[in-house]
């Protein structure tokens, strides 16, 4: 049990289900003195906001943050910071097909199972709508991040089949917000939204990758032996809901390499030439950028009836019905970025205790 | 700091450097009653052990085991279970190359950056070597979850380019440990181990992939939001040295897919008709087969000169020299799978509690 | 850092200042099942209150709590329980005194010294209001044990020099709730309203001791050797404010006693017959009531000028000002309670996994 | 489960049966660059030792710790720090006795309850011997902690009812070791020393108070609300074998104060003109020296026969048998002391982050 707080010294506690009164959390650990400008967190979560398009789901929700305490006089004081997002978008809604059928790849199922019934309004806990929660978190990671020049931008690399074929050294992070699918490469993005928007037309949903660079982490973050800093990136990403894989720099096609191929020499300045680790080595931050791919499935609720059975182990159909995201890809850029921002924090928090003096 | 513990309720703190005088770990929250065989335990030590054939180094150590505490009369008494494994093979060696120059891609500069100078002998902390441990303690819940009829194997899918092609549901779990390279395909086995010979004669390494199965995992495991069952594995996988990333069910292919085909249908006996979830989901086992994919990069120490430099930022050739294993993958099996065991004995006694009654 | 949260597995987290926007927490790891009275958890609040009676202070907070999730159709859902209550009392406060001037004996300083700046309103996060999130997660850890049967009760068994001469068992727990200094022994309670009353009017303040009692505790409860159960029970109680001492069952006294005196013979049932044990033995209960003493000083604020300094080393006059209790310890009764409950509850759910069968 | 680790960032974990293999542990957490003295670790050993002088027991035992990993050419890596202590004393015993018949007061009866059964040599995990370990634990942290000037003593202020009147400040630290009983007080040192012997001779135990001071700890220790110092030196003292109490500061005696005398005023200069407080206010200390009581109770081994009850609920009597120390608080003062710097080390520790900068 108790497996819903993330980070060691900069510890986040989240709660809430998708249509119950509020989504909230507890920030533990944050230092004293940190500018917290509430604005930037609420345009992070605006980032994550469905219905910022029509290629997303339409359900509006304000998603107005609440600071409840931590933070005096604009900056942070050491204390834990308790802030709210009110649900609004909950209200009278007829529940009475989620509650009775199991939808195939959600967590309804495993949910009863382990804990006898649930909270079925909306997917409740288990819906994506948590994931609010770590945006606030990751917001104010930012900001406690910025003065060390700290940079975490994320993109979509791939939706089904498309993929960027351009390196990200190559792509240009200010150009990611302004794309619809928050890809920086406009031929590749026009593609993935006529991709999408196929996929959309025929009620279907589709995965997709996010590519995630840190750029300027400090050197020496990461706790081997378990607590290696692409080891706790890696369980942060895999928390979010719809990822199935994880690779940190030359990840799968590692396996594919040569020694000789995939070391990465020195530079006289200690830098590397190549960057197959992906900024980490051992389990530390070596300077150069960290780099990761996220892989995300298709989202599990389609506008296509499917046949399935009740809790009763009875054989139903469930409808297609309802609003969804055909693509979730483009709105988990930033939650995968607060992933990162959040174990980043935490990791540097953490090496202050490295040496004794 | 403090990252060498793995666990929330079974947990494995770990100590000990390649060539200190002994290498060994605290298993603390052990149940009461289970049946230790330390026979059982070593031969899990034996499957990780350096030289067992010429595909891997000739390192000769016992790794024998001992248990001073928390064991009594064959079982666990709920009281921490303590262990050493002398280290033997470590005497009067030549460290001077390895102290003066850094490695590339192993952790010799990061550790020397994060605390401050490092025991540089054989690696110290950051060799493989300390995965010994880790495998006295996936042996140790390997005998808690027999019990539960839970069965854990892996394999080696690939070596390089060389896959295996076949589903893991058509090979047989028994061949894996007669094969050499741990592979129970003999067709793709034989491939890979001629792919090894070859990159041993041109002294160079290569990178590879495990594929690991759980079977008979108790319905319920997991704890979501963060600790998800799927991201602890994850995070104890990328905790294992040369692995760069990890996949759960349909992995990286998810992202190339549609919902209306990744979806799970379920059969009238809730079990589902396709297992793209790879057996878990919203973070929880549902009772079908938990498989994932990790990949290994190839070990960076080659038995070719490379370029380098050393603390003093001077320019140095570091001399081919010593031993390694051309390809880690086949050792790192029984390692994959202690993760995998320690995992899901921490999660079925964290399920404990998820209900009152 | 993050030193807000208690509990390993029913983990209580907690924010908010005194005069902020509002207080409240998380609690996780709340297994499912357990029947909720909102009204039980308010019940619990209104025995803390302030204002109960004129020998309390007389600020005015409704304390109204509300549940934000984790619970559904009137039952925990296992998913984490986030509530709030309103800080309501609070606006338009003159806090130019107590923002210049160090009030002794208060964390003034320390907060100053630790964070660099604070929230001086109402004493901030030091204040004893971060009190009424614990009687919250004491309140629903009741409801929890009470299908156990256990029961938790304490009682004001000292005000200054006056003291309960009656042994716990020779008092009625119904009969602490009707006494205004929640003082079961109806002549002693006389003495110490009497007392508190005079130092009310001297304009001072008075310490006092608090007897807790828990009864039908579980066999088993604790987990040496760090975790025994009173040394949970003593952080727990030793983390209310203004406590300076603790003792299980014996005690300080145990110090002037012999072994043939303090030994707790066995009935042969397994019972014992007398318990200077204080129900646990080697850090683990032995079904005996566990009966603990929580000393707590006099409340620093007193209506009496003091001299004192402020940030900037001046001499400075602290003036006697505003609302406080004379004496702290009848509405610290609840709190008292409250952290009892969330100790054995915590330790229940960490005992179920003690034998592996 | 999983109680047998202290500390948070300075983490200590533990394992050992008095009459098993070996004791040890693991420290992990500590930083880099401390310079360690095996001699002086030895040292602290050998003052919990038994067989110290005819007061204790006569077990002898060499204690003699051995460092496996962590330290390397004479200062602390960083990396964790695993160290074993042989059992040498614990041969061919008869146990036939302690196997078969609880012993009242010990915690033989409740491992059998909580565990199904229980490594009876000796006691087990339950006896006084895993103490050795936190001595060890804490010799490391007094190393970490003297840079830094911290000085961390204790001594005995009471057995049975002869108590030091003289105040803490009045007494020589230095004549600590060379009291048989460690009481720096030599007229009140005789007392007690003639006082043991007597009870010695009745075949009885006696319990006593230890008094620990901590001098120069920094401004600013302590993370409130629940992690406060004193908490959690509270709970470092009463995870000891035998205590019953603990005080802070003023203790218990604070319940008979007012707040008029129990305030702490200002110097000009911050400090206080009395300490009261016992070091900590709000949790966080204040610079001022910390000072503590903790009483133990009479040890339970004594040499009378004891009425009894075996496993089976038989009436047994228990002979009067074996080795045992009348009054354990003389060899506890190293015990009291290493809880003392473990803790005080944590959390010097954790305070690195409070601040951003």
């Amino acid at each position: 049990m108790a497996g819903n707080s993330i980070g060691t010294l900069f510890k986040l506690s989240t709660f809430g289900e998708s249509h119950g009164e509020a989504i909230g959390g507890v920030i533990d650990g944050c230092p004293s003195g940190i500018e917290i400008s509430i604005e930037q967190i609420q345009n992070e979560l605006d980032r994550r906001r469905p219905g910022q398009s029509n290629l997303t789901t339409q359900r509006k929700e304000g998603d107005l943050v609440k600071i409840l305490s931590g933070v005096f006089e604009g900056k942070t004081t050491g204390t834990p910071i308790g802030f709210i997002i009110q649900n609004q978008d909950a209200k009278s809604k007829d529940y009475s097909q989620i509650k009775d059928v199991y939808r195939p790849s959600h967590a309804d199922k495993v949910y009863n199972n382990k804990y006898g019934f649930r909270d079925y309004r909306g997917g409740g806990r288990s819906s994506a709508r948590e994931t609010a929660t770590r945006v606030v978190g990751g917001a104010i990671a930012r900001q406690a991040l910025s003065h060390l020049n700290v940079d975490v931008w994320a993109y979509v690399s791939a939706v089904g089949e498309i993929e960027v074929n351009n390196h990200y050294t190559n792509l240009d992070s200010q150009k990611i917000e302004s794309s619809l699918v928050r890809c920086p490469d406009a031929v590749t993005a026009q593609k993935m939204i006529e991709r999408i928007e196929q996929v959309k037309k025929a009620g279907d949903s589709i995965g997709g990758i996010i590519t995630c660079v840190i750029q300027n982490a400090p050197v020496g973050l990461g706790e081997p032996v378990f607590d290696k800093l692409h080891a706790d990136l890696g369980k942060a990403m895999l928390s979010i809901n719809a990822v199935k894989g994880f690779e940190i720099g030359s990840g799968f096609s590692s396996s594919r390499m040569l020694g000789s191929e995939h070391n990465d020499l020195f530079n006289k300045d200690g830098s590397t030439k190549t960057n197959n680790s992906g900024g980490i080595q051992g389990g530390i931050s070596n300077g150069e950028d960290i780099v990761m791919r996220i892989a995300f499935k298709p989202v599990a609720t389609i506008m296509k009836d499917q046949p399935s059975i009740n809790a009763y182990g009875e054989e139903k159909v469930l409808l297609a019905k309802g609003r969804h995201d055909p693509c979730v890809v483009p709105r988990a850029v930033p939650i995968v970025e607060a992933m990162a921002l959040l174990t980043i924090l935490d990791h540097y928090l953490r090496n202050k205790t490295s040496r004794i003096v």
